[in-house]
């Protein structure tokens, strides 16, 4: 990632050429609105429990403890529209809605896995570290 | 990451098995709390901003578009004490703080800037799958 050091702060930038490249710490770039919904509270354990997998709304609310419809309703559909989820509804009664990744959520998705399998792996070493920093 | 499929959920693993490897799916496992300071809104912004750099408090202020004085000491107070921050603070007057990532962190950070660049270098993707749905 580039940092602007320059005199030209990225928010000064022309709207198109934000867009042909994100600048994250430009508070007028549309990468941050991106960014909230992928990072949000259950937008990185959505793109997980999707992995390779179609998933029910209601597999995914029993795969991603403590979510409520709402909350995981409201992060699909904002994912949805950013073309990271494919929302598959069947004419059947009852509705059957189904769920998976686009290839540009398979991408995301990658990389949110990087960071979710670091903090599993070094959870340890996390919590070993808030302990030594709580005792001091 | 591993998905558990099986019968044992995973918050019926005694607390110690769930610190030794974290469990993202599981309600109270203490990974979810890292999770949330790392995604935050300006969590992300935080770690990518001090990468390879010491910065004042001012100067990660100005470096972050649109970040309050508040939020940001809340987001760095966070990752303190999750371990992936130093905050230095030197005996003069006035006072003069300084910021920069521990080893923990330069490891978390380097995880968070995959998504980062990914998200700056594909937005103009992002950005046309979202007017291509909006026009459906």
């Amino acid at each position: 990632m580039k940092i602007i050091d320059n005199n030209i702060s990225p928010s000064d930038l022309p709207f198109s050429e934000q867009v042909r490249r994100g600048e994250l710490m430009s508070k007028d770039c549309p990468s941050r609105e991106i960014l909230r919904h992928v990072t949000s509270r259950w937008g990185v354990l959505v793109l997980i429990a999707l992995s390779n997998q179609t998933l029910r709304f209601s597999e995914l609310r029993r795969k991603i403890g403590g979510v409520s419809e709402k909350m995981l309703a409201q992060t699909l559909q904002a994912l949805e529209e950013d073309g990271f989820i494919d929302r598959i509804s069947y004419p059947v009664v009852p509705p059957h809605v189904e769920y998976n990744l686009t290839p540009l959520g398979v991408e995301v998705q990658q990389q949110v896995e990087g960071l979710a399998d670091w903090l599993e792996d070094n959870l340890h070493r996390i919590m070993q570290q808030r302990q030594q920093r709580c005792e001091k």
